[in-house]
């Protein structure tokens, strides 16, 4: 099919961003188009620290205009966990009007091919990074990440994932040749002939379903995947942080209007309060994929029940540190402090057990007891957010009730080795802000004065929440954290030791048990954060999450080949 | 790891037909390794066709010796639909012994790496391959195919199929590297520096559950797809179809072993008559992946029920053929009349609703009333099976009781316009042997003297019964086709016309509802026919199968990569 002059235009402008992108996957070098610097915007196009924050400003209290078909209502009642009342509405879909206009586009994007849907989708993230400092305002005050995180979390690494999933998609569909001349030897006789066309297709309408804590890093995989292998995509965001991926909406409907396609390929499903609309649609005929984020419960559900869809689940598990030994204990101590404390602890990947020998760990600043191991750890929490502005800058606010709930209750499961801190945001008073709870409890005791230490250790408290756990050895512990994974999932795993033979146990059950493991991080990388192009996010084999981001198992059946052949 | 002398030698016999097999996934253009005339082998350590016989019929009345773990009892009872009682006895496993003993050998495997692995499993297809004499014989006598076909298809095509499907396992495990050094700048800082490790890891044990029509070209695909991504492979074959993949397990094991890993990385199920054991293995938590060709009812129990596993499964359809136009009248004629002969119809591809407008077709002798067309075509079957030499070879066996009942029926169905007759096999009396039977129905009546023609063509008859089904315009067929591939799905469907126009509405109808279509064949290509590395079989996305042999999607998720990541 001949591009038209636009398609041709985004071609050029964005092959080369896409070819780094599949050399990077390729690689998995470092690599990045987007900056992670917020200094790094003002120019060419995109919005400086002031004006991304006019920008979100200026959408306070306003209805987000998506010009979207079927909208029976206009819905919205975000509060960011810093205080503020968003007061924006947004579209509220009439499905049974909504999703059969999805529809309309679907040959047009189909016939388009995998180039040009690329590109599209490339243009659609150029757009969004152009906004980078207003979409980290919008992920700030859904999520309660800190700032600085929400810029770059919120941004460029989730830039970075749609684009990486963009990448992967496309790879998978030129896997296969849009044509081959198939002739087949016949001894004397002439040979067979036949000409063959494959045209990859789509499922059908693909549905986002967002989450509160992280709404475009985890959202964009599963966006991008499913339009760039021609889906309609339907976004659901979750009911308390809807605007940054309504802005992506919006976005993404004017890149495939003036690209000369149909808006409605992506659209918007706002919810009112308590609509669960989410179970409906996950269960609707026209929903062929559903990319989910968010509780065990949900996601096994949609596991279940949504058995005409393919799903793609990251749920939660109970991310293990074995601290055995180090060669720098100063650096691990801060390490692990720095991911303790990042976002209050509300990430996905924040190591909830530290499983710690009973008798000590050797360092090279001598060996410590477990007590002392704790101690210094608690200090070192201590240290780092004894300033209320850098604790307020990394903290963020917490997302919800539910987890100062699980926080305030946390000291009642055993003896408190830190216990968490009020601190006061100054630009943001209504904000709930605190320092991470470090509990210790002991990973042989069971029951113990009232207390149940391994039904604490065994279940995922997200939030500012971790468990010094007392093991009887390296052993113990390496055996433990099989257990955890098999049982509840892990999304990251991570270990200190010097002892080659501890760390290839550790390694050995990492394999055995699908989980992805971090080692002796000390410096300026954390186990909780993950790099696009170059670390999964997950593993998908564990029960924490039933796909990994980003590889082809996460795009290879979003779509579908056809093969139409004939007679040459 | 290093290799040992045996993995070297291994990778220096098969890498270049491995690299040959990639190429060809990518080009799709013709290409097979294993030839497909019986008089090719005999030479180079291959079985001649005296040898393979005699190594049969050496089989007969014995135990076929697995030594596999767990053996409690020595099971069999296959008859050949051809009538030969073939007494062979096979292991019956104490599965709570034969599934632990399968994961032994898992760790060496998955260190293997991807290319051994890949190696091995060709070795395995080599072995295989050599004895395609022998399996000939296997097959023959197990699905009632005729001796030339079980050769081809259960031979070299089946073999062809496994390693299409280890190249694509290979391929898509060394999309990520083994290793990378991750270097992230940090302006005047030093760089972040992260030696990063990949390792493919298997999901753990994958079930192969066997068909009695084809048990070695629907079981390899999975079979080696799962072997060369890492899994243990535990085979459940159709009990009346054992001693072909048994013979598979064994030559599997011998080659494991040879090379230096455990057999039991591929151990045999086979089960007493009516134990069901296909269920019962279906939801061990050991079995992690799900192969399965079969019925629609336990191919739709397995995706709701085995949710612990990856299923892939192809089930039945309702192959549509359209007749609009041609301009081969007579090639189109004797095209259809051997789709609809080989094997008796007794293909997952074999056309059943042959789609005719009700006002006639244009031909290249002039315009065919529809009476005409199908007169024609019960000439040209009639013909093509008049020689009952011929007609043996083409036909084989009526494969079990059920396809003779739904035979016998079919005739009740509406108006016979080829009766079904009886032809008598002078090498096999006992066999069942019977030309298809077409019959006349109308795709706009519902309910006429007592017969229900759309219940009739809307539903899956297996077997050697075509449906000549009356409709009012190519429109009309395009709208039947549409709604047969939605309701009931499909694994082929076929068209002739001359007209572009109606070419590309039923190309239309194939995109989007997900089948693959040929057009206007009259030569030696058949639409029941694919070629391995070229053609898809299946799409996965109908309700036929939820998967097609072979692409990404088939082998990407029988693996996950879980990464090791360490300061540099």
């Amino acid at each position: 099919m001949a591009a038209d002059p636009t398609t041709h235009e985004l071609i050029a402008k964005h092959r080369p961003t896409l070819d780094q992108a599949l050399e990077a996957i390729r690689t998995r070098a470092y690599w990045s188009p987007h900056p992670e610097h917020p200094k790094a915007y003002g120019e060419n196009g995109s919005l400086s620290a002031g004006e991304g924050k006019a920008a979100f400003d200026a959408l306070l209290g306003g209805r987000l205009a998506i010009d979207q078909p079927g909208t029976d209502d206009w819905v919205g009642g975000e509060v960011s966990p810093f205080g503020i009342d968003l007061g924006i509405t947004y579209p509220h879909a009439d499905i049974d009007v909504l999703l059969p206009a999805m529809k309309a586009g679907r040959r047009a994007w189909r016939d388009a091919g995998a180039e040009t849907r690329a590109v599209v989708c490339l243009e659609i993230l150029k757009r969004i990074s152009d906004r980078t400092h207003e979409f980290a305002h919008a992920v700030m005050h859904t999520s309660g990440q800190a700032f600085m995180m929400a810029f770059q979390a919120g941004g460029p690494h989730a830039q970075d994932r749609g684009l990486e999933a963009v990448a992967y998609a496309y790879a998978e569909q030129v896997r296969t040749p849009d044509a081959a001349e198939w002739t087949k030897p016949q001894g004397k006789r002439d040979p067979l002939v036949l000409d063959k066309r494959f045209t990859p297709v789509p499922r059908g309408i693909a549905l986002v379903i967002g989450c509160n804590t992280f709404p475009t890093w985890n959202g964009y995989p599963g966006l991008f995947a499913s339009l760039a292998t021609g889906n309609a995509v339907l976004v659901k965001p979750h009911p308390r942080a809807v605007l940054p991926l309504a802005l992506t909406v919006q976005v993404a409907r004017e890149v495939l209007a003036e690209a000369g396609f149909d808006p409605n390929l992506v659209a918007l499903a706002a919810e009112r309060p308590g609509e669960g609309i989410a179970k409906t649609l996950a269960v609707r005929p026209e929903i062929r994929i559903i990319d989910y984020t968010g509780s065990t419960a949900f996601g096994d559900w949609l596991e279940a029940n949504a058995g005409q869809a393919q799903v793609y689940t990251e749920k939660a598990g109970v991310n293990t540190v074995i601290v055995e030994s180090t060669d720098n204990y100063k650096g691990m101590l801060s390490n692990l402090a720095f991911s303790l404390s990042l976002y209050s602890g509300q990430m996905c990947t924040t190591p909830q057990n530290l499983l710690i020998p009973r008798d000590g760990i050797g360092t090279d600043t001598g060996p410590k007891s477990y007590d002392e191991v704790v101690a210094d750890l608690a200090q070192s929490v201590g240290g780092l957010l004894g300033d209320d502005a850098r604790a307020n800058a990394l903290l963020g606010a917490i997302v919800n009730p539910d987890v100062k709930a699980r926080l305030e209750a946390a000291s009642g499961l055993g003896e408190v080795a830190l216990a968490s801190r009020e601190i006061t945001n100054p630009d943001f008073p209504k904000a709930t802000v605190r320092t991470p709870v470090i509990v210790k409890l002991d990973g042989a005791r069971k029951y113990w004065e009232g207390a149940d230490d391994e039904a604490a250790y065994l279940s995922e408290c997200f939030g500012p929440v971790s468990f010094a756990v007392a093991v009887d050895s390296a052993e113990d512990a390496v055996r433990l954290l099989r257990r955890t994974v098999q049982e509840k999932g892990a999304m990251t795993v991570g270990a200190y030791t010097t002892s080659q033979e501890v760390a290839a146990s550790i390694e050995e059950a990492c394999l055995e048990e699908c989980a992805q493991l971090s080692l002796n991080l000390t410096g300026g990388v954390y186990v909780n954060q993950t790099a696009a192009f170059s670390d999964f996010h997950g593993s998908g084999g564990n029960p924490a999450a039933n796909a990994a981001l980003c590889d082809g198992a996460f795009v290879a059946n979003r779509f579908r080949v056809v093969e139409v052949r004939r007679e040459g």
